[in-house]
């Protein structure tokens, strides 16, 4: 194929550098997922307010961070973790987008790329060249797309409301969570006794 | 201050730039972000290979995955959304790291930065160049940190198992969502009757 291959406004090789440098490696979930947010990307009006679904939380949501302004800190994606490998892009006021899902019956022509999606093969005898060919090639010629309307209730922005101090771990929480909040409620990750460190040397003097 | 302000290994202007770039805007909260994910990073031992969590949904997710090699797609951040601004780092595989967190007491000397934590004055009322000026003078002089560890079931990854077709939409999805997959058991965020797109022009010949 001496055919130029583009993902968003990047060539195929300049995709794969950012791939790189911010997801760590070039993983297929990404190659695959930059052709698929693209494909979104020119179906929905140029200009519209996009917010963004990720159907999975396995890669593609790096590729929705890396080819549209949505992310997950400015809250314009969403991780529904459905196990899909799909995504919508939506006009963020109105819900009405597409989203772009893999096509199985058009998986036939590429068996490199059904072999390492339905994991058919112990993960060492993956031929990564050849994947990353097939699906180089394939494109977005292996997606589907529908137009999808998004349910009210995920329109709605989530305003924090009125932020006071936790009585117990000191810090700024939303009040709307409850009397104290909810890392102190039960729902940190962490085996507790926390032990303070101090901040250190680099601590600005104010 | 002629000092040289640095956010990882950016300089200030730099991260505020990438800043800019992913998220859209220079965001107080990454800023903030910034100086946080940074006082961690250097209170770990380097060469330890990183895990994150934010305990915030709003903004500390974007510093950390501009600053770290953590990602929501690569699956080493994790969002908790404990309403609280702070995160933690820490090695992936003994769950033992550092908590960096904002010390309120700490934040009576910056009036702004207060102001705009606990949302004392309507948005329209900030000052966001002294808000900005204040956040880089303070850098982690508002932060303490904790030494955690981590809660053992969140250490292990996560594999999605067997792939297969769902009945229902067709698509892979994981067999251990159920005889059906978790779009089709009535999680999806669409209201329902998806219609099909023509993918198009752009789809290849294979």
């Amino acid at each position: 194929m001496y055919e130029m291959v583009n993902i968003g406004s990047y060539s195929f090789e300049e995709y794969l550098e950012m791939v790189e440098f911010f997801h760590g490696a070039v993983a297929p979930g990404l190659v695959l997922g930059g052709f698929m947010v693209d494909l979104a990307i020119g179906r929905i009006s140029e200009g519209a307010l996009l917010d963004a679904i990720s159907e999975t939380r396995t890669c593609l949501p790096d590729a929705i961070q890396l080819l549209t302004p949505c992310t997950i800190g400015n809250g314009w994606l969403k991780v529904f973790d459905l196990g899909r490998f799909a995504l919508s892009l939506y006009e963020k006021k109105e819900g009405r987008g597409v989203r772009v899902y893999l096509d199985t019956k058009k998986l036939e022509s590429w068996p490199e790329i059904k072999s390492w999606l339905f994991k058919l093969k112990p993960k060492t005898e993956q031929d990564k060249d050849l994947l990353l060919a097939q699906m180089k090639e394939a494109g977005n010629g292996i997606c589907g797309v529908q137009s999808v309307q998004i349910q009210p209730q995920y329109l709605m922005k989530q305003s924090l409301g009125k932020i006071a101090v936790c009585s117990e771990c000191s810090e700024p929480y939303p009040v709307k969570d409850g009397i104290i909040c909810r890392g102190c409620q039960g729902e940190a990750p962490y085996v507790s006794g926390l032990t303070a460190v101090d901040a250190g040397p680099e601590e600005s003097s104010a």
